[in-house]
Parts: C-alpha cells; sequence; structure tokens
C-alpha cells in the first residue's frame, strides 16, 4: 500500500480532478466551471497511477448495454487510458433494452494494438454476433494481441467462438455457462474468473465486479478503492435471488425456462464457431 | 406471494420470453432465431405482471451513463412498459465518459404524462443542467404530474433545483448529498429513500438497488427476484469502500478532495435554482 504525504494527496487530488473534469467537454461551450482546473505537477503522484492503456470495448446489435456501461465507467476512471467503442461500422447501434449508442471505432480502423479487450453479452443480439464471421474475426485478432482478454455475461461466447477460451478456465451468465466446454473451456467458480490473461465474468452485473479488480490490477488496491467511492459501490440489493442456487426454485425455474431456445440455439452455433476457429 | 402451477409457469415463460425477444428486433434481419417465439395464452399469468408504465429517463451532456443504465435495465424488464430517453434535441449526447447515446424523445415532443420519470446524475454535466432553464423546467413538468419521480446520484440536485424536493426525505451521492437541505430537502439515511413518490438514490450504482425494488413495487417480489436473477445481482465487491465511512479514510479525504469545487459551484446553481423555483 502506498502511503501518501498531504502534498502528495494534494498532487493526487489535482490529477484526478482534471481527469475528471474532461467529462467537461461535453457540456456545452456556453457554461463555464466557475473555477478552472488548477494546473498542477503530477510528479508527485505514484507513477503507477498513470497508465496509457488502450481499451476496446466490443458492441453489436442486441447487446447488453449494463454489460459494457458497467465496466466502462470503472475502466473510464483510469487515468491516463483511453477507451473505444467499436463496431463493425459507425451507424448507431441499439442495445437490446433499446439505447441506442454510436460506436467510436470500426474493425476496420482498429489497429487492434488493444491492451484490453471487452466483450459484452445479450441473448438473440449474442446468437447472431456468434455467427457473423467479421465480429468473431475481430474478437480473434484483437483478442490474440490482448493483454487481457475479458467478457461480461454471455459475451464468453463470442470469446469461445473466436477460439479464445480453449484451455482456459471461464465463467459465463449462468445460462450459458454449461455450454464454455464447446469451446474447450473449464466452467469454474467465482463472481469472475481469471486464468492467464483471459476473465471473464458471470451475468451483467459482475461486470462492476470484474472491471473493479482490474482497475486494482492496472493501478493499485488504493485507487480501486478511490473508484469504488466514486460509484458509491456499496451494494444492497433488495433481494437475495441474484444467483441460481440463491433465488426461489420457482424463479430460476422460470428464468431458466426462458432460455431453453437460446441456450439451444448457441449450442449449435457455439460447436459450428469452434470447429472453424480450429481451421483458422 | 403468488403461487404458481406449472400450466401458469409455462404461460408466464411465455410470455416473459416473448418480451426478451423483442431485443432480437435490434439483431439484423437476415438473421432470425431457429426457434419462432411460440404464441401464447397469457390469461393465466398473474394480472398485475404486466404493465402499461410510460418511463422518461432524462439525459444530458455529461450525464453519468451508468446512473441511466443500471436502472434502465431493470426497468426495461417491465412487461407492457414503455421507455424513453428524453432529451433537449434528438443530437446524440456525450456522457461524462465518453459514451454517445441518441435520445429517443424531445422536451417539446414529450406528452408529460410519464409514470415514472428517472433523473441520472453526473459532475460537471449536472452542473450546467442544474443552470439550464429548459432542462428544468422539463424536470418540473414532467415531475408534477409522474406517478414516480426518482433520481440517481447528483440527479437529486436536478429535481431539488425543479423544487421537487421541497418538504420531503431524500438522498444523492454523498458528496452532494450536505446540499439536500438547500432545496427544502431532508437528508436521509439508506441506499435510496422513497418518500411518498419520491425515491432518490446514492451515487451511481445505488440506481440497481432503487430500480430493483421499484420493479417489485410495480410488480411483486417475484417478478423482481426473476429480473435479479436475469441480471445475476448478486455483488461481490473486492474491497469495501463503497461508503465514505467505509473506505479508508485518505481514500475518502482524496475523493471528497475531488469535488471542493463542483461541490461550491453547485451550491450556488442550487439555491439560486431554489429561489427560482419559488416563483414558478
Amino acid at each position: 500500500m502506498i502511503e501518501l504525504d498531504r502534498r502528495q494527496l494534494g498532487e493526487v487530488i489535482a490529477a484526478f480532478g482534471a481527469l475528471l473534469a474532461s467529462g467537461a467537454e461535453a457540456v456545452a461551450a456556453e457554461v463555464k466551471p466557475a473555477e478552472p482546473i488548477p494546473k498542477h505537477d503530477m510528479s508527485d503522484m505514484p507513477a503507477n497511477w498513470m497508465g496509457k492503456e488502450r481499451i476496446a470495448f466490443l458492441i453489436y446489435p442486441g447487446f447488453t448495454a449494463l454489460d459494457m456501461v458497467g465496466p466502462q465507467y470503472m475502466l473510464a476512471n483510469l487515468m491516463g487510458a483511453k477507451i473505444d467503442i467499436v463496431a463493425k461500422s459507425l451507424d448507431p447501434i441499439r442495445s437490446d433494452t433499446g439505447l441506442v449508442f454510436t460506436p467510436s471505432l470500426r474493425f476496420e480502423d482498429a489497429k487492434l494494438d488493444f491492451d484490453i479487450l471487452c466483450v459484452p453479452g445479450g441473448s438473440q443480439g449474442t446468437l447472431a454476433a456468434m455467427r457473423d464471421d467479421a465480429t468473431i474475426a475481430f474478437i480473434r485478432d484483437a483478442g490474440r494481441k490482448a493483454k487481457f482478454v475479458t467478457s461480461v455475461c454471455t459475451g464468453s461466447m463470442l470469446l469461445g467462438a473466436a477460439g479464445l477460451l480453449d484451455g482456459y478456465r471461464a465463467t459465463s451468465h449462468w445460462v450459458t455457462k454449461p455450454l464454455l466446454p464447446i469451446f474447450g473451456a473449464t466452467p469454474a467458480k467465482g463472481r469472475f474468473v481469471q486464468d492467464r490473461n483471459r476473465i471473464t465474468a458471470e451475468g451483467v452485473t459482475a461486470g462492476l465486479d470484474f472491471a473493479l479488480s482490474l482497475v486494482a490490477q492496472l493501478r493499485d488496491e488504493k485507487y480501486a478503492q478511490g473508484v469504488q467511492l466514486l460509484a458509491q459501490y456499496a451494494p444492497d440489493p433488495p433481494f437475495h435471488a441474484g444467483e441460481p442456487d440463491t433465488a426461489p426454485k420457482d424463479v430460476t425455474r422460470m428464468i431458466d425456462g426462458m432460455f431453453v431456445g437460446l441456450r439451444k440455439d448457441m449450442r449449435l452455433a457455439a460447436a459450428a464457431a469452434y470447429a472453424k476457429s480450429k481451421t483458422l
């Protein structure tokens, strides 16, 4: 743990503040903050607090927005990191809950020099992406070069389809976790599972826990605690139904039953994609 | 608690499945699910599971995407509900972490017949919104008619600026919670605070807890448990730094220090907006 004296703390505050103030770029030009951000000397900040990661979040039609936006919040607070939202084209993309996002980078313009690749999940949209050669090729090519290859929820189906989970321990949304062996992966316990540079998170909200842990790996624990406090991430779910073995049995049966068709389709798509990945 | 027999469960699964499959609309037309969604008779579903809420999420330049996307995930799973993403114009809007969203409805086209208004927070972007007459007027007019007036994080500053928290218990991101009395509100404890039809949540990630609780109010506990299981919302933060009194003291000082300027600016903007709201 790094101990900071008062002067160092001041520098860090200034550095963090400048980072956060970058959100102000988004604000209409006529509105100026009453206090300009002070110039600051960052030489006293712990050297490892400033990075230069290039981070790619893949998006595709029908992806689950929260799978991406949760981790994006955490990783956007990495000082010095640059995030791109990457898609097949720059056309707006609709999420499975109807949110419309504009990507920042197309597959064909990506230099594939990402330090972190993060792939969100979804249901029918993810199935379609598993069957889409251009999407799988991007994941494969970016994933082979990335320092961290990560997924949230059924995003692991896409990593697997790209041949990136072969021989790795991994997890997924509980609905699709049984499919992981098709990709040569070993299902493992945990809110998220890290095996070497592959990090796969459980369903949807697990992206918050995985990304906060990644912040700590990329900086340190104190930095990650700062981001957690900024997010006021002290979760307090009103029920205890977040896992199939803690939810009431009829609730688990109901939700599981909703995905019988999707799981069957994904199983077929997984086998086809994995066979193909072996030939590439 | 509603007990379902096997047949009812089948109907519910079909209904839920049809809802979720609506995400498939977003998927490219050439990709069809292998199994069409079966026609189903929903007459056996608990009547209260189907609603017709109209829900508005306000967005504005520099808002915090996770404040909106977390609750939007939960509320998008309300069968029969319709969600709009409302903004001053339909131009794409950049969040404080650089995500670009396209709104679905402009202030001037909104009929102000929303059952639920939800206002996300931010930092400099939220300050600018507090000073923006058109934004405050929309919040005030929509909020006066809504059945539930809600906020996440510093979104409570906007509810307050619109005069909607006067005489209510409320909360906010811990950084701005001390400003609530300026709006005639009484700061109260809780991950989120409900006082009559006002529900204000703590910072950023508290939107998940508030929205899941609202799903239970609008449907029932079993329904909300289903949504929680779908989201695999069994949070497991790697650290315990989510609240100022659980984070290490130097971390709390550091993050608090980042917001001294913003809090000062918001205090001035709050007083001005509240005075103005008294004249409307």
